[in-house]
Formats: structure tokens, sequence, C-alpha cells
């Protein structure tokens, strides 16, 4: 599943400081199939032992430290740092996670393109944003723009996974019960019904209608109808003969 | 920012573990401007402490804990299920996020919509998948199915707020130098390289070609060229005359 285009792609986390967060982004690159992860002096030199990182060990051991943003990024032809647009002037053009993800997927290609995270607290500085091309911002709402960095990292990664054309798959539709299989849910449904004397002889007609149209708009599945009808039946056997 | 039809949603945790994951989803709520959250049965009676719900604590403290899936999905029109599609036989239609997402974000117009996130160690048993109308899956690689809670949670709310018209969006473009300048430019680099002997004055016509479409391929924007120009002003006052 993990094609190779995914090993373009270097996730840079810059200057860590909780080693929980490179494990959450270990796990979230297993899970979308991406394995390149570089770390630039994190706080904690432990990373590797990061316990949020269920089952991206082997991720985690293959990470690369650097000692700079430069080194990090050095054979990357895209460099594209991730940021929450605060209070600073930024220098740089910002796209969306939606378009800047599809930017970089279609270089991702045929080139090594950077994808740069910052600190919890500060996130990246303007030191580290002079390395970037451009910026990403992902679309939260203008009131509560900071995100959790391995949720940051999640969804950056899951944008570039994404399959524009999955939106409008159809799903597999449950295989529909035959018209016999419905009618006869519905003629057992009668007769428990005239039994336990709910139906008024006078407008039987009207209330066999009735319970036919609620058995069709039931959409009963190929699966669900001998269910129904087992039940049915022994309903029918509890009620005895009228 | 926040729209009423993100106030249709309830983001249902069941029997989560952790309350830093419970946090983590809070969090992810305030970012993308979702508010109501449910809990059934937290392990943890004290998650409205959460750490990991940075800005979130009033969205935590108005957490409503329910008994059961049932009454915490009573009012919802929709109830939709999360799942990692594991070993189990699963007996419902699966939807992927990207198609799942559209169906939820449309049904949100105008009804209720429970989304179900099941503990970090089990999912949701078959009892809580009961209660859906069908499941949602996140596509990860099938080597990793596993996610995080609070980074699950993250992406579904992500793909609910995700507006397909930004794929397409162009980046601001940043205002490019007019000719005038870029052609300064390009005399003050070519007068900067006949006073270090660069130019062979046999084929200075060349050259100076060869320097003009460099400039032009630098693209320079408005802001970029008088920088540009004050650099090479001191070099050439530096190299003095020829």
């Amino acid at each position: 599943m993990a094609g190779s285009w995914r090993d373009n792609l270097r996730v840079v986390m810059v200057e860590t400081r909780n080693p929980l967060n490179i494990g959450a982004a270990a796990r979230a690159m297993a899970n979308f199939g991406f394995s390149r992860l570089r770390v630039v002096n994190p706080y904690d030199v432990a990373f590797r032992e990061a316990r949020s990182a269920v089952g991206a060990a082997p991720l985690l051991a293959k990470a690369e430290g650097y000692g700079s943003v430069a080194e990090a990024v050095a054979d990357a032809t895209l460099v594209v740092g991730t940021t929450s647009v605060g209070h600073r002037e930024l220098q740089h053009p910002i796209r969306r996670l939606e378009y800047g993800g599809k930017l970089i997927r279609k270089r991702l290609e045929n080139g090594g393109v950077a994808l740069l995270f910052g600190s919890e607290k500060f996130g990246l500085s303007n030191d580290h944003l002079s390395h970037c091309h451009w910026l990403m911002r992902i679309p939260t709402v203008d009131q509560q723009l900071s995100m959790n960095l391995g949720q940051a990292v999640a969804l950056c990664l899951y944008e570039l996974a994404r399959d524009p054309k999955a939106a409008s798959a159809k799903p597999e539709a449950t295989r529909p019960a035959a018209a016999g299989d419905v009618e006869q849910v519905t003629r057992m449904l009668l007769e428990a019904l005239r039994r336990s004397g709910y139906v008024n002889p006078l407008t039987a007609g009207t209330t066999e209608e009735k319970v036919r149209r609620l058995a069709m708009r039931w959409k009963l599945g190929a699966r669900d109808a001998p269910v129904l009808m087992g039940m049915l039946r022994q309903i029918l056997w509890k009620l005895g003969r009228e």
C-alpha cells in the first residue's frame, strides 16, 4: 500500500519538547505509510522510547537526528513549514492544508519534500521559517488556532494520503431482499395483526395497503428478511389460531 | 466562524480509558468549531481535568456524561461508529472517511448526528455498534490500521470542516517586481561582474543576455527588488571604479 512517492517525504520535527509528540508523529506516519522521520534538536534525547508510538517502533529507531534545520532539509527540493499563523508578521505565502497538500503531493512524485513542524510552545522560529519555500496552515477556527502537535502531524499526513475520488464513491449497497420475501413478511405481519385484533374488518383493505407500504419503506436486506420471518412465525405460533 | 451545522454534531467518546484522549478530543473540537462532547462511562471520572485540552476547558466543563450509548445518541437522527476494521466480521456498511464525512456533513445541515469513538484498547463493541446506522473508517495503510484516539477524532472533525473548494484555490501571488526594477538589478549585477573581471569583453553581449535571463527566472517580488539593489550598490561601492 505504501507507495514510493511516500518515501520522498521527510517529516521534520524541530525542537520538539515532549517526546510523546515525536511518538505520536511516528505513529501517524506508520498509519499513513510514511517512513522518514527527522528530528532537529529535540529537548529529550530519549525520544526513541516515546510511549505513544504504538506500532511505530521500527520507524522511531530509524529516525535521523540533525543539529540544524539546514542539514535536515538539505536533500529536499521543496521545504514547507507548518504554522498556526499567530500574531507574527509572516513573510511567506501561506497555503491552506487542502491546497498545500495537493502541491506537496504533486512534488512528491519526483522529488524530496521536507515538511517542518515546530515546537509545541513556540512553533517554528523566523530562522527556521527562512528555510521554507512557503507555509501551510491547518484551517482551524479563528478563535482557536493552536493545535496539538501530534494531531497536526496526523492531519497533514492524512491530507497527503487522502483520496479525493473516494469522496464521491458509492458505498457497497446491502443486497436487498427479493420482492417475494418482502411480500411474505407483509403477509405474516398482517396475519399477526389480524390475530391480535388490530385489524378492523371494515377497513381491512386499507390496513393491508398501509402495512405493505410500511414494509416497503423498511428497505429490507436479503439477510434480514428470513430473520424477520422467523420472528413473525414464532409470534404467530404463540398467538395461535383465531 | 463556528456555524450552526456544527452544533448538530455530538462527539461521543465511549469507555475511554485515558482522560488525556478526552482532552485531545476536546481540543480538536475547539480547533474546528464543534462544541458538544458526550462521554459514556469513561474509566476516569476526573476527565474534566484532562491536561491536553489546552484552550478547551469550557468545552470539557460542558461535556455531558451518560451511562449508555443508547442514552448518549437518543436525540440523533444518524449514528455513525468509527472503526479501524480489525479482524471482526462487521455487519454494517463501512464508508471511508472521505465519503462518510460528506454524508455526515450533509445530514448536519438539518439534524443531529452522533459520531462514536470506542476505547483505546477495544474500539467499539458489537453492542455499541448495534446502535450505529453505519461505520466510518480512516483510510490507514493495511499494515498499520490502529490509530491514536486523539488523532482519529482530529481527522474526522477535520474532514467535516474541510473545504473542498480550498483545494483548488490559487494562493495569493506575491506582487511581482516591475520590469524596470528587474532591469536595474540586471544592470547593477552586470556592472559588478564587469568590475570583478567576470565578463570577457569579446563575449560581453552574450553575458548580458545570460544575466538578464537569470534575473528573469528569479521572478523577483516587488519587496525583494530594492533589497537586492541595496546589496549590489554596496558591493559596487566596495569594488570601486574599474
